[in-house]
């Protein structure tokens, strides 16, 4: 349940209230409204108070993330970048920081091709213990150089909540792996660390489990949640993972959050990058999360599917394209 | 193993290697070339003989659907619909024939929206036997009487091998559906029957599986056939089905064929089909297979996803926006 | 709607008011009783008459296999043996017909080995055209030879609706297979032959859609229907298939059809083979269906997961113990 | 590539070797063998030096956790419980601690029935974060208790890096649920932390991703590690998971770790619990992992799927008869 209230109001009652209910409950201050959220409904259900405006009960078992409570779409800001507003924002980068010449050529090169975000991994979740595992923090600080050379703001994985302070010192948007989409702590920590966050969906999430890993971020309070669609696991080969477009247009239908698309993990092959970047956007994506590398063939990980930077340029103005046909831009 | 022969040369030698060889072989004109497809290859690989123009080895088990020995695209012809060409072909119509007003008022509708084809089913494969079983060989009259008044085209499916001589007087393209993908007497009977063919992927069937569908086609001569993509089976149960985006690219760059996408099927609501169908033109689809009843909430079946014909028209302008924008027209 | 009707009674009244209910309905004769079926519900739901002995209204979508109106389990005979009794019913054979000698040889050997029905495949659906498509009505005679040798009965699949006389001439048992397990017009035709089936699940269908297969074949009057489960497609590729013992576990407690299991082809591999069967057994199945080849290595199908006449009978002996434990015989 | 040393050799040349050829490498003691695993496999290939006595280098991407070096089934002792040997081991108790009470009417419950290991979860992985979170630090210490009074070794599951110092206090096997299979770190602080591990496989990893995962904790020097099947994220909703038993006998054929099986999750409902079991136990299983409350319809968590003490003393019985029936013990 969630009540929205009012402003200035006297809330020591309503908070009587609620202690007396037995329901768990949470003061929130949420895109500029404060409200309660309470759990389970039968224990609250009955709660009126002159400081509540409005009273809503999702029907999902997600609340804060729903747009039941709140229609208008929420814009996450990362610096410049207002990732929900009619501009399809690009976050682009190498997969994993190999060195500071590496993320120099990339950021220099996709800022210029349109990209505003800077993408790059320092802290790598490997499905092997023998794949290169990430430089760790010295990636990071490449990133931040990285980013004060060409004002893009870093996007990068955090995957374990020893290292939220370390995070904080270098990036301006914090990335939920897939392999970490149900790691709840983490999901709390971030939530409670305040920064903006890109939340990949887990590889065998439904939309509704999806949604309510996001749900855990806004209960901490943080509502800067952008959900990203990275590809399921089915039982096709013929791509590394199943780009769920549908499943993407499902969740963009329930929530107030905006959507990236992460074309280069399901497509698992350069070829392939292309047509799904443009067919996210086609369906409503408000941000792109692309792999990009000087030299793909070179590089320590996801070799076979980072763009060049010359075929990032042709996709994003071939995404421009597009987005301007829908009435957008890019 | 395919032999590309040359006009007018004398086969006899050719077929006495064949013969020798112990291998399986057909003669097949397909696209204006006079074929041979023999197998396995190793019974072959040493077969030369001056009528042999060239000799190409797929490294696929697929050959004939195979872009490796025809690489420019395929065009299918329905009557004036052309796909695989610049424009982006649509078919569109009710999911069953449910009677003669029905069809009509859709199929007008859908050609003043811009449609090439009018789809809908009189044969229909239902999950319960207590469902609506469609209307049969009265169902396809139905079809053939509102194509003579406006002029489209008609797909219908297909689903058992007693039926070829019925759908040939009626119909202008067959389709198998998703449940008939693998059954292998139809795929050869709708074959030699010569009428294009609009084959859908199975729900389990992976991109390989599904060309080799389509090569059961082409091997009993039979070159006009369109791959649909339409969703697969996942463990997402906020779609009906899974629609693979990059399952469909994936094929587009193996094959000659030219790929279809029905976004009616995987959507499962209404409120999913556009923006499926934007992403399957975006992705590369070169024809689309849309539901549309003018009354879906009274339908007898797939009431949930049809749309309406004042909602295919708004869909009809958006395609064409973004058809466009990629150097396309629709 | 079922509607199970007193012995000699005047169903006359009955009829009419089926008639006039607008409903569609059937009168059968299933496991010696006359019953009604009559759809939709709440067309019939007022229906009283005194020729009705009991009125059930299954809640599921399927009605004749449902257990809520049969109680106990149903026996399916295929000569001697009787499927779904206490003993553990075991077809084997190999995956396709070769030539005679082969088939001899195994057929002795897996009657030997206690085996009480003998499987294999004369028209096999392949999912390449290249590969070996079986004998055809020549591997259905060899079948036939075998059975007159050895006492047993077969099992065969069947692929077309234009087949059901030649096998009726030749098996005691038709076999659906899994890419056929929608095809409802062989799915009706085999009902009206009314010989034993066996019936696969499709590798993506749910357990409430296999069940709904089966009610097509009840629902054209053929009540010795068993089920079989053959793995479905998941996104494991360790094995060829996932075996789904839950599935079957699921199915089990909803219908009174015994239920059968297939190993082989969910295991790909001989190693896993004996594991799967005897898990089966564990978990309930009443029959198992195993692929034996004189000499697997060789096989012109399904080569890498066909056991030796050896190997099978150590499996059986192994089921024989395990079948023991559980109360049961082998 | 694994060298295996011999005992009481000089090291100090091998050791300057590795480090010459810059591969990565890590001295182990694992077994009771000392080795050293190094990586990339062509960085060392050359090596050769007195202090070898074998060279594994396994065809596999993992390498500890394969047989390919160590033949001989891995037994991993929970203090009187040793998992792989004869016997098969059964951790039994309630899905989430939720008071004193309920934990030792449970433990003594199932101590009875012939339980060896007492399971129960303190910190609970939940999909929403509106479900009972667990009782923390809290739940460890009741779980202790009920270990001090029936004996009964604990396993319990650890989420976050941070709490390894708390658990290490309470538990006798820290178990990693399948959200957290692919948290990299916490699998690699488990390795550090030198208790038995219970790994589950994560819902949505193959076979092959799950091996590694287990390989991570092994290269901490940790080779105490039960693999735990506890079904995978399929289609199939009439279960709550697919029980994958083709994936555990994979499993095992590659490995010499022990493997355990989890009915529980993957049956979602009471009825399908013992059948799921007693597959397991005849697939090769050398544990189980059952939820067992003393008043499921009440519990906190997972109530349809937790067995009764009576219904799962039956089972105790039913898995000894099949074991014996196997050959072994229960």
């Amino acid at each position: 349940m969630i009540f929205i209230l009012r402003e200035k109001a006297d809330y020591s009652v309503l908070r009587e209230k609620l202690q007396d209910s037995s329901a768990s409950y949470k003061f929130l201050d949420l895109y500029g409204k404060k409200i309660v959220v309470a759990w389970p409904d039968e224990y609250v259900s009955n709660i009126v108070d002159p400081s509540i405006e409005i009273t809503v009960k999702p029907k999902k078992p997600y609340q804060l993330v729903s747009n039941e409570w709140k229609k208008e779409p929420t814009k996450v800001k990362v610096k410049d970048a207002e990732i929900g507003d009619n501009k399809v924002i690009v976050a682009a980068g190498p997969c994993a920081v190999e060195n500071e010449e590496q993320v120099l050529t990339v950021a220099k090169a996709v800022k210029r091709a349109g990209a505003s975000i800077l993408r790059g991994g320092a802290y790598k979740p490997r499905t092997s213990p023998y794949s290169f595992q990430g430089l760790g923090e010295e990636g990071l600080k490449i990133l931040k150089k990285a980013s004060e050379e060409t004002g893009l703001p870093i996007v990068s994985e955090i995957m374990d909540t020893r290292d939220i302070e370390i995070f904080k010192k270098y990036v301006d948007m914090m990335q939920i792996g897939a392999r970490n989409a149900q790691n709840f702590d983490l999901l709390k920590e971030v939530g409670k660390a305040g920064l903006p966050v890109l939340l990949k969906r887990g590889m065998a999430n439904t939309v509704e489990e999806w949604l309510l890993t996001a749900e855990y971020i806004l209960l901490e309070g943080n509502g800067n949640v952008v959900l990203c669609e990275r590809g399921i696991r089915t039982f096709e080969k013929a791509t590394r993972f199943t780009i769920d477009i549908g499943g993407m247009v499902a969740a963009k239908l329930q929530t107030h959050l905006p959507i990236c698309a992460d074309p280069s993990h399901p497509a698992g092959k350069r070829e392939l990058v292309h047509s799904l970047a443009l067919a996210a956007v086609a369906a409503g994506a408000d941000m792109l999360l692309i792999e990009v590398h000087p030299h793909p063939e070179k590089a320590l990980s996801d070799s076979e599917q980072q763009l060049t930077p010359e075929s990032f340029e042709v996709l994003m103005n071939r995404i421009r394209a597009l987005a301007n046909a829908l009435g957008r831009t890019a």
